[in-house]
């Protein structure tokens, strides 16, 4: 069988990683009028996705049972593997010619090798990580950087239709999706640790920051990530949106990259050192915003309180 | 006198540095009807603004006379300090109550030094950095960052309105212009360093650049910087509109700034060094997406031929 049709004409889809992400991609999907079958390892994330309408399952395999799509929403390349040849696996259990969709940020090797893998399972693989946060992801509003064999693509459609605002075609060859997917991240993790870098220095020269972040909004200083990101700064919130540990992976993987192709990459680098050590001082779960309290701790600037829960 | 009154009503505006910036700045004000006197030490500038119906000075001094305002546009804090106080300086001959706007990037120390200079010979200082680049300076349209008293603020408003499409007040104090523009320049040097390193990352990778500038430039890596320098480099066109020698100027009074106050900025120290680089390897009057080619060069990467002219 392939997969339970509904009585909308939408067939099944596997939801694989039920973050904030992967959780509203979910959410994009039910409305659509998929049947949602969902996995995740924590507890509350199954709970959240039974309460809008979606099929809570405790393996990857039992969610991928019957289904004629898996979407992957988990961290890394070695949860992306874990979910399909771990024990309980999704790939034992997919029938050839249905397709894996990646959005995992990976580097663009793994998302090679795992295509190879299921190639030769008959199995279709979508190298499609995804960009726009958590707010778009709820909207079925987010970016998406694809690449796959045109079969791939067409069998997405409906998916990428529910779940993105933009998808960008990338051409046919996994990896390409991952690449452009790393270079984003290159430049958002940048952008971020410039972003603090800049407003705890205009704190430690006693600037009102409020006004800073009015001028630099309007300038050519500007980026997507400043922003997003300075108004936690601004209200002391460092409940986490997307966490230090999220940046400590994908410079990670920009890093990793980097050096297998030679490739000096001197600012990503010290970007990368302050995230680490925002995370070594035990920020590592908390909002990426939280790089300005290690410039903070460092220098002695002084930054809008804490806000109380 | 207080300057040769035209009949549109106006007054007299000695424009001190000729660049890009102080070229537009000064067709701006021939255009509001000011009468405008310039002075650059570049022959070629000084025909330039006597086409464009201002009059040709050979010193600060010989263009201040009679003006009523002093609006000095020239590179850092020492080419300021000249333009008042060496031989041929404006400061000589500027009367009591008359204004001096100081547009260049610069320490707020300097800043504060240059105002109180003036203050004890009775001559009014604005700190009035600017933002947004050549077009917009021709446009009349830049964008100031300006602190200073009010009577200063009342005096400048005239050219202010002719310059800018923007004013930030940003209180009574000379020396917050100067610290926001230092906080806007760390970003905007770190965002250009950014997009060539991740833009010729992309090459090493083997991605097709004007895909990744497309995908980019929607997504959440994009900033202000990466939007308008990419281009140059998908072109091969590195025909300097701000050269890389600016950058090594302005986050080397970032890096001073910092170690003074006692603050650690890794990602600015690392962008520093490859606009060194840049200029170090010869290209420090070209346009500052230049250190894309450095990246190349260190790399094997191969980006965009170069235009021909």
């Amino acid at each position: 069988m392939q997969g339970d049709r509904t009585g909308t004409g939408r067939g099944t889809v596997a939801v694989i990683g039920l973050g904030s992400m992967g959780l509203g991609m979910a959410g994009s999907l039910i409305r659509a009028g998929w049947t949602v079958k969902g996995c995740d390892v924590s507890g509350p994330a199954l709970d959240r996705l039974a309460a809008s309408g979606g099929i809570a399952c405790s393996t990857p395999a039992e969610a991928a049972v019957a289904a004629d799509i898996v979407l992957c929403v988990v961290v890394n390349a070695r949860q992306t593997e874990a979910v399909l040849f771990a024990d309980g696996g999704a790939a034992s259990v997919m029938p050839k010619s249905s397709l894996f969709i990646s959005s995992a940020t990976m580097a663009p090797d793994d998302a090679r090798k795992l295509a190879r893998r299921l190639k030769e399972m008959d199995i279709f693989f979508l190298d499609a990580p995804i960009s726009g946060g958590a707010r778009k992801a709820a909207d079925g509003a987010l970016t998406v950087m694809a690449s796959g064999e045109p079969a791939a693509f067409e069998k997405a459609e409906g998916v990428l239709e529910a779940i993105a605002g933009k998808v960008h075609r990338l051409g046919d060859e996994p990896g390409t999706g991952a690449s452009v997917k790393v270079i984003n991240q290159l430049l958002a993790g940048v952008h971020i640790a410039a972003a603090c870098e800049a407003m705890t220095l205009a704190a430690k020269l006693g600037l009102d920051l409020g006004t800073v972040y009015e001028v630099i909004t309007g300038s050519a200083g500007n980026s997507w990530m400043f922003e997003n990101r300075v108004p936690h700064i601004l209200e002391g919130d460092y409940r986490p949106l997307s966490s230090v540990e999220i940046f400590v992976k994908d410079l990670g993987i920009v890093q990793d990259m980097a050096r297998a192709e030679r490739y000096p990459a001197p600012i990503a680098a010290a970007a990368l050192q302050m995230y680490l050590a925002t995370a070594g001082a035990g920020m590592g779960g908390d909002d990426d915003s939280s790089l300005a309290r290690t410039y903070a701790s460092l220098s002695g600037a002084i930054l809008p309180p804490l806000k109380e829960d």
